[in-house]
């Protein structure tokens, strides 16, 4: 590959310092004049009618300024994630912000207070009187299909919301044809994505509608289209203030939630600005990952061949599906059903209802939960037959050329697996290691790998989901170029990205471009969501565009300047010169000076007209969707350490190789690998979102109940090895990281225990009491 | 000419709502979270030397936060005035931030304080020593010129900061070839444009330089580089937000003063966003209409024909040059050379320094000064030659078809002032007033005229003065559009017609485009000033051009969507519709909807892909500059009631036509209009800022003091006339209003009073006393 001068080098992150010197840019500090303090009342009951509900006495205590109940909002329903649109024929519209005459969950918002203080907000709570009828619950989706469970939603038998089904072949022949049959269960867990700033907004709503909001979003215009939505106004009355930073999405700030409308109600009936923030509770009741069960089947020859596939995966949507109507198509299809080849193939899914919590958005969306009962039962089935894991991997992948899995009408321009797996294994030492012992005493190390074959860089192709995106560029006098752009940076690195991209396209040094901190849905183009992996690859490809007409225009006055022909010129570094002759060049600060200078510019000899023809600043703009939609690939390998004594496991060594197509920025690149590790170890071994069983209460408050991976339990050694296949379709050759790597290590972790202890775990979280147990040791 | 769905209609102001409910918008009413309130101490002297300054005292004051000194400061020299670059050869680049060495007029910063709130701020002032050694003073600028006065700054001998002389011909044969001459001297007063909301700022500088501000200004490019410039920084380090609104500009917001960088310094000391706020007072001594005397004289033949034309101006612009070194161009072309055609002219100017306060910019910028003189005395040659006041002009004015005498390189392509004359004699009665008897008792009655025949619609064509504007637009899927622009809304309804002008290019209805309420200096390309007269006519140009990209991206999806070609298509009243087939039409709501649909969309007959090249949202973008800079043109007729008895002066009627080329918004025009004469009578009449003849000290400290017209003092009846002459280079033909309109009043009710009483008045304002005093009743 070409070599280039900004994109592939580790430039600093310009929002380094604004973080680490108190966090200026995140709505969480965000204040406004008069601003008041809103609260939500939530149902303490799982399943119930509300009878009434009485705010006298709140309304008289006093800082109290204004109270909401159902009947003061839109009894609407729609579906509040970002990425569709709001009445998409494809989601379930099963949500509404408030609904006046029925819970289905714990946590349920039913009223809510504005105040002078949020201590006020939350006194008032207690006195609004509700008055409830309880309603039989149930809160285990198998339990909720059968014909004689509490009915959740009038439009949705048996509370299945969705039942999605993919086929191809005959599964009967692909049995027949199989040398074994392998079987098993697996099932994951509710987690959370554990974002640092909680979910917060800060509304003012005139009483003209106009409305502007300050809120942690991972998508500004979905956050306009729902919130317009939800109040019964048009759209472009609503304002959504692109947050400079937020404190972390990982999928998890991805939808609408009643905190938005509610407190653009509250502005509105108070007259004045209203924050809601939620506490950690509310943020763990509000979106998780959906659990979910696999039946999973597979049929192979001897060889390792993939005969058939079947599997059933029965998705737990809580209350409303929400999330759960996508994240169930994307866990069949790059979860389980697209990720190998297999002559026979069906895939068929249940999103249920019950009384637990809402679900929701999480780095892999439905692919951890499908990951881990595939790789783990490969791992199965390799053991059982004798196979090399690695081989019998890429007997049965995709291949560079072939039509897309997913979307025939793109082909896979770039594949890179066999080298993720060659020089991941290498790295980590797998020959060897899987011959080692296993240690002697009472810890026993073990090694195990997994791969995520087939992935998206974005919606490119999917049904009714948003996929295009939007850049301005403006070349500065002093040299440097100013991006806006609505594309949100989670916390990943996405500014420094999308910069590095506008500075190689500019030809101007890494650095001089810099994200314009002060956007909103008015001054710029729609961008879909930074959530699939996207945004390098698709509003990369935008900014590049749009980068791409700024040099046209800079070379075009850089000619004007130089007296020659813009095709003539090249520019780089910041030095507009003439091919070829290197020493023949202008500054790009330069020519923006000249493009930006007036008219008749007095000089020592007198004045000295310009043209018409130079003037004006230096400026591009792109709307545009991506081309294809490329797959990254991956393998993740790991080293672990069981403790049979105390059924601890630790992770000695993690190696994640990644087919990225390009690295724009290799030390943003570890950081999401090492951030996904992270995610996925805690997956694989630690968290858990409890509840009560018998009240479907959350038991979790805050991080104190809720153990993840910190710096203590992390590896000390974690490699990233970025396999460059230049995806031609990629700015500069890049497509995505930032998913398959959350995906890999919950079966690779589970692989390598197999290895070191030689006990299959297939459910989630193996914590130390089921090491234990399955030692036989409890 | 050609009837508009939009321009042409008195639409709502926009921003109406928001400034009857409370201010929002408005910088003043802006707070940060840590926020820190300055205050500037300033020199008691007018003239002297600082000896020493000693801030320890002011550092103890508990709620001190930081102070700034000279020595903080850098001690560099520029001009503050926004349309120029910092460093204009055509400038004289003699203002400084802070001087630590010499104060040239009582009330030069000194130094500086931050602290917890404005009264600790005020108090530590009073803490902080300063030594001077005070320096002889001079405050007449005829005076300062004299070889033995004090001399302010070392590179201008006599005090003399600009010399400029225009000439045409041969003086002393025009005046030989005159059959009579006339000379007179003209003085007009110190005034302020009482702007409501006073100069305030809040600024937000970090260690790294970083810097944002919030400020009263009406150029945030401006700002920009002159803040950046004065603090020692890349431009690009400082974003200036775009207030939605400010409280009032009229040329008094258009240059930096001390409070930005000093409030940018006191945050980056105190690491806390700094708020400067002005009293009334402090906005009195920042900045003034500069004083002129001209000494004018006429050479004419019998029937009116100007043979010769001689001035010569006396600007006083106190301690500093700032906008003086461009008032006395402006003075001398546009008031007074280049107003009407004579074969042999000459002016001379000079912008004289004295220890008088700092002049600045002023609506007509120069050209009162010079109107007041020139049309009075054409009033004085038609009163002694007994001609028509309205003959004598047209026979002297420009024409049609003419070269534009201060830049020959653009035409003259539209002029309307014989209508303006004509259509104002007649809406006012003017050939039966000027007949009738002034009245019985001691109020008389009179009538009089005033034009102004040449004036510009921006700067394009004028040494070193910026003239490009920018805009990007966007149309929404609700079928509105958002327009954004540096080009700032200083008041007077910019807002609104250009917004109509946008919706008119795009086909929109009235209202359908709004003005987006966040731009900043980093996401929105370069404006010049708010003006020159210039926006409606320049930002209107960019508008209109970056909606006519985005109409064409309209109407190339609505082809694809309608299966027709985008030249068969046509938009107006947000419908596009084939050319000749009404009926066959989608609304631009449906086109937005589908350009930023996903790429495949459910429906009710499956998936049903749309193409990639319909996707992205619709954009325009421009940043250019006008092609020419047409004139406008106006007649002011005025009748008046003078009191005899008190020297009380009434204006009962004032009709104002203007040849506007066509009129965007008729009340907004109106508005202009009154407006002006509002300024323009005040100036006539009352207005004048005083000092102390001893020390040099303002007496007038707020508005109880200074006296202008309010609704009492206001005519009950103004008349406004628009000619609309179809301007070939304008957006819709429209040209520009802001200005002339203030520049005609004062001499039309100077030659009123004169017909009223006979007495002429060649000293503004006109007050009682020097009504009785001309009556010789004092």
């Amino acid at each position: 590959m070409n070599k280039l001068n900004v994109v592939g080098q580790s430039v600093e992150r310009p929002d380094a310092y604004d973080k680490v010197t108190g966090g200026k840019g995140y709505p969480m500090n965000v204040r406004l004049p008069g601003m008041l303090h809103g609260k939500m009342l939530r149902s303490p009951y799982a399943h119930a009618r509300i009878v009434s509900i009485d705010a006298t006495r709140a309304e008289q205590l006093p800082g109290v300024k204004a109270v909401l109940l159902p009947k003061d909002v839109p009894q609407v329903k729609f579906t509040p994630v970002y990425f569709v649109p709001v009445q998409a024929p494809s989601m379930i519209l099963d949500f509404d912000v408030m609904n006046g005459e029925i819970v289905r969950y714990v946590g349920q918002p039913v009223a809510a207070v504005a105040a002078t203080s949020a201590e006020i907000a939350e006194a008032a709570l207690e006195l609004i009187d509700v008055e409830y009828e309880e309603l039989p619950a149930v809160f285990d989706p198998e339990e909720a299909m059968q014909p004689d469970a509490p009915q959740l939603h009038a439009d949705a038998p048996n509370n299945i919301a969705k039942n999605p089904v993919f086929e191809f072949g005959n599964l009967d022949q692909g049995f027949a044809d199989a040398d074994f049959v392998f079987e098993g269960v697996y099932q994951t867990q509710r987690v959370h994505t554990c974002y640092m700033e909680p979910r917060v907004c800060i509304v003012d709503m005139d009483r003209r509608d106009n409305v502007t909001i300050h809120v942690t979003t991972q998508h500004i215009f979905g956050t306009r289209e729902k919130l317009a939505f939800a109040l019964g106004i048009p759209e472009s009355k609503v304002k959504v203030v692109k947050p400079p930073y937020i404190g972390g999405g990982f999928g998890g700030k991805l939808e609408l939630t009643a905190m938005e409308p509610v407190a653009a109600l509250l502005s509105k009936k108070s007259g004045r600005p209203v924050r809601i923030e939620h506490t950690r509770h509310e943020d763990f009741i509000t979106t998780t990952r959906n659990p979910i069960k696999v039946f999973l089947k597979t049929g192979v020859k001897k060889d390792g061949t993939f005969t058939a596939r079947y599997a059933k995966s029965i998705l737990d949507c809580g209350a409303h599906a929400t999330h759960g109507s996508e994240v169930i198509m994307v866990h069949g299809a790059f979860g389980i059903f697209f990720n190998y080849h297999a002559p026979h193939s069906k895939w068929e899914g249940f999103t249920v209802y019950t009384n637990n919590m809402i679900g929701g958005g999480y780095r892999g969306y439905g692919a951890p939960q499908g990951s881990f009962a595939v790789e783990s039962q490969i791992d199965e089935i390799c053991t059982k037959l004798g196979l090399d894991p690695i081989e019998m991997r890429l007997k049965n992948a995709r291949k560079k050329g072939e039509p897309h899995p997913f979307n025939p009408a793109f082909t896979i321009a770039s594949y890179g697996l066999e080298d993720c797996l060659r020089q991941g294994a290498e790295k980590i030492g797998w020959a060897a290691a899987r011959k080692a012992p296993h240690g002697e005493g009472s810890k026993k190390r073990g090694i195990g790998l997994s791969v995520h074959p087939v992935w998206v860089s974005g919606c490119m192709g999917f049904p009714d989901i948003y996929e295009h995106s939007g850049a301005i560029v403006k070349i500065n006098r002093d040299g440097t170029a100013d991006l806006a752009t609505a594309s949100m940076d989670i916390g990943s690195g996405q500014i420094t990205t999308l910069c590095q991209i506008a500075a190689e396209e500019l030809g101007l040094p890494a650095g001089a471009v810099r994200m314009s901190s002060q956007c909103d849905t008015d001054n710029v183009p729609f961008d879909a969501p930074t959530h699939a992996s996207r945004v390098t690859y698709s509003s990369g490809n935008a900014i590049k565009a749009a980068s791409a007409m700024a040099k046209k225009r800079l070379l075009e006055v850089a000619a004007i300047l130089m007296e020659v022909s813009p095709d003539d010129l090249e520019v780089a570094n910041g030095i507009v010169s003439v091919k070829g002759s290197p020493g023949k060049s202008v500054t790009v600060a330069q020519v923006a000076q000249r493009a930006e200078s007036p008219f008749v510019q007095m000089t020592a000899e007198g004045p000295a007209p310009t043209t018409v023809e130079e003037k004006g600043t230096i400026v591009g703009i792109a709307s545009l969707a991506p081309t294809s939609n490329p797959t990254p690939c991956a393998a993740q390998f790991v080293e672990v350490e069981v403790d049979t004594e105390t059924g601890e496991v630790r992770v000695l060594h993690a190696v994640y190789a990644h087919d990225i197509g390009r690295t724009i920025n290799p030390r943003a690149a570890e950081g999401q690998v090492e951030g996904g590790f992270q995610q996925g170890m805690g997956y694989a071994l630690m968290e858990h979102i409890q509840f009560d069983a018998e009240t479907g209460s959350c038991l979790t408050s805050d991080f104190l109940d809720y153990k993840m991976p910190t710096a203590m339990e992390m590896p000390r050694k974690i490699d990233s090895i970025f396999i460059e296949t230049d995806e031609p379709t990629g700015p500069f050759g890049a497509k995505s990281l930032g998913e398959c790597c959350v995906i890999t290590p919950a079966p690779a972790i589970a692989n390598a225990i197999f290895d070191a202890i030689g006990v299959r775990f297939r459910d989630l979280p193996i914590t130390p009491e089921k090491i234990l147990t399955g030692l036989g040791k409890l």
